[in-house]
């Protein structure tokens, strides 16, 4: 099974994209994490990124906020899908990151996910799906995730009706 | 090979979405397009959706403006990956189509692309990566498709060098 | 008299949508609660809305926030009006699920109300409108409702001049 | 039946603003149009709301642009459910209209709809939908329109699969 | 001379609309507060602003937040001049008040200043303007007032040259 | 009688700006015009401005786009109040020359108006309303001109309610 | 001299960018023109930029629109100063190049200027003050410039004055 | 060597563009701190910046929030290039001052970057990138600090994969 790469601009996004790694974890995906920037390291990231597919991975997950060039860059520098999430971590909440990763010009895509930590959960759940495309064991996990989060949200809805009138 | 569902909200986004369908063309990849409506045809979305796992569809392109909750309904209702194109179709140019589409809450991924032509025509660059994650020779024309773009950047470098000084 | 649903697209926005319940109960409006998602629980959505006409509801109150697809996936369910109440909740403050809620498209309306508790309030006062067009018990009742909130006004205004020097 | 009166800031808006008779022409509801301004004439606003109710109209619809008061300002004289349509007719799009229209502070709601026509033509039916309630006549109307629209689109699908391949 | 009126919303908002009133404390100009509110008050709104020129008011100043529709009903009631004064009171920061107290239409102005405090003071110092285009005590008044400003900034800068490497 | 001064950025702005001056000569107010850029010509909107009070001006009028910074550095050299005109006239649609103009700091108002036509407007109305603070009979033709129009939106208002039908 | 360099993401840039080469030759500055991608030909770009300082180049102008990365990516290959101007080319007006653009991170700055063409034309001007910090040719005729501009708007202003009463 | 100037519009910009002159001191670059309004102290701001050049100033730093006209007004004394730092400090979080900063009209630029912290930091490093044009040891300098950016990026990623599996 293809792994999946998980890079970020700054070790300070590292509490936010944590969540993506949770959510691999869940699914029994492999995965490696890194740090990397688009402009304080850019030979590192091309280096990472262009060995990426040999090296086993199907899948990379870039988070970065501000100018937020990362997913970008790393998508100029593989053919591989390169999923970004933008994260929070500027006076502009995160516009300037959702604008910057996902105005990518024809030619060279970015899967964009919602700003902070429900993009992160949501690009491990976006990477599961991209390597469940052939892979059923991962297609049926997916599945199962998905009648759970249902149960769950009807688990929620009875608590409330019982409590509402209490509160 | 899976094939890739192109589903619009109304007809009047099919110009633009036309472009997702030269792309997979270029790349060789089989699709069917479908009109249908979140809102005025929920059944016909939730019927077509379900069975796009068994049917052979692999990823799911949903383009659509305003509110735009098309790619969000597909989501709901299948594990598939689904691929957002926002298009500027209201007086917000779009923007109310990207945070609709990109903002999904965590457990249910759209992977959302660029406002408009750009967005639809990576929507297709996207679509056969996701296929060339496991297909070595989508991968192999997604390569060559680069070069050939990075080529072509060059020789508009070289052409506007040339004309420059004459305009 | 018909009833009003209260419907939420996650547990966590029970404390905002608390305040369109304490809204229906000064009018003595009766109405159920329900946590239901249009991304992570369809299926209840969609049976929860096609049997509210015929359970009695006049009225569907739907909050939710980020990509807030809630209101318009209830709204393309029931041709019973659906109130959307947009919910701060992602770092774009309520401007994502405000745009989502109020863009629906021709044919499929929303009616919008503020972000946040002031426009839970809201919805349970538009709530007992629209069952006051007919009702003349509601129609006195939001009557007095406005003059009492002309009084305070006045009271808080005399209270302000009075102080004002002082503080 | 109650009557539906449409008022509207400037005589400029009434293109757009036809098509919520024309939309409440579909439905057999009886309305009545008026030019009036927050502004220019606030005498006219508080003296026809302030008597809508006992003239037998069940809901108001206002059209505005730019600073939009006119759904707030008929909001303060009636308790009467107001629907607000923001209209694109300043430089920011109709953005302006739009929080104008829709952030109205608690205890005196309007029920706004998107910006421009699709608005327009949603503030029609929604004030069908509020009729609705009690009327089964427009409820049923409502169902058939509904009806009408999926088919619609199912025709559009198939007129677009036709002819896909052809342009 | 000519007496000063500040209005405002809620008494929520006499805090930041003190400002204005320690401003005019500095020039010697008499005012009066009162809360008033365009949607919940209508009536009060009218009747003070239709005596306020009788009454020896030469300015009105108008704060609040949200839709934040005060300062434009205020106008309409009205040819004396309205300081308008958006507040930041809601989850959109001020630019749903900013928007809708500065894009009034053609033929009735409101002379907006900046959201919140900033705003509140410079409300007091233009209105202490108004009454200096023709009042030279109060002339004289402003451009010390503006000298004094002066003064300030260089004893901030000398303060901060001596102490910055200190830090 | 005091005059106006209309400055504007550019003579660009000529056309929008001579809206304002159309409004001073209804009211019979002098004014005069001048183009001068707060970047470009610095000393000789210094020079202009200082003079000013003293040269019988009583309101100045700056109308420009993009950073829009003619209003705030008008108001920075003069105590005389100071309209500003945010104008259109970058991809930013005048919501860059909005803030510009509107978010000054605490103790340097500038009286900000619409973007735009309306705008320039107002600020001919605005200034008339400043003047007519002390000056009986501009505040005659104010009232006069608010009465106008009243009569012209009833006016309007009977033609579209007779026309209606006949479109 | 230093050289300049500019290049731009796209060849349907170049009619912008065209503005900043028109400003170079006013100041008699040698500069070279190139198109390049930072997604499309990320090789282009880098072997360009490290070459940039030993072939003489002082400062290098980007010019991009949508995600706009190129500025940044030039900034990441150099330490000479980069100049990058958003432009205009997208359905969000450039305000998406601009926060791409405008937003580095600590560490890599790139000079942001105005979007579009004031943008391009002021891109030539700053890099005619960079390179006039330490040639005293180029700082002579940035104050003739200057100079020139000044009296461009004074004599436009009194052509203004001339011909206002007569439009 | 070139001195730098740093100026900022109010003593509590102070704390943020401290940043700026701790990156200077890291390059060895002299610089001196002023605070100086453009709208409270204007003289003051000229007269410092009419001297700027022959004082043996290269290149001026100037922050400011809000309206932010410093960066601009400094930019109309002088063709030394000017850096401006739009800084978070109104309820706008600082899109009012990035606007105002950046968009400068054709023929006087401002070198825009970051808002706030990012921002100053990275208008030391810009302003060291301007004067190592033709200073070889400052571009020595700028090599290393990037070298050093690059390899603690190394360093932090190592880190983190330690330690990932244990958080």
């Amino acid at each position: 099974m293809k792994k999946v790469a998980i890079v970020m601009g700054s070790n300070s996004d590292a509490p936010v994209m944590l969540a993506a790694t949770e959510t691999l974890d869940r699914f029994g995906i492999e995965y490696e994490v890194e740090v990397m920037s688009a402009h304080r390291s850019p030979e590192q990231v091309r280096s990472f990124v262009e060995k990426a597919r040999e090296r086993g991975f199907g899948v990379i997950i870039a988070g970065a906020g501000g100018a937020a060039h990362l997913a970008g860059v790393v998508a100029a520098h593989t053919t591989l899908p390169v999923i970004g999430v933008p994260l929070d971590s500027s006076p502009l909440h995160g516009v300037d990151a959702l604008y910057s990763t996902v105005q990518m010009p024809a030619g060279v895509p970015v899967a964009c996910v919602a700003i902070g930590k429900p993009g992160a959960i949501n690009a491990g759940v976006l990477a599961a799906q991209l390597l469940g495309i052939t892979d059923e064991g991962i297609a049926r996990k997916l599945d199962e995730h998905r009648r759970g989060m249902a149960e769950e949200v009807a688990r929620k809805s009875a608590e409330l009706k019982a409590s509402w009138r209490r509160t």
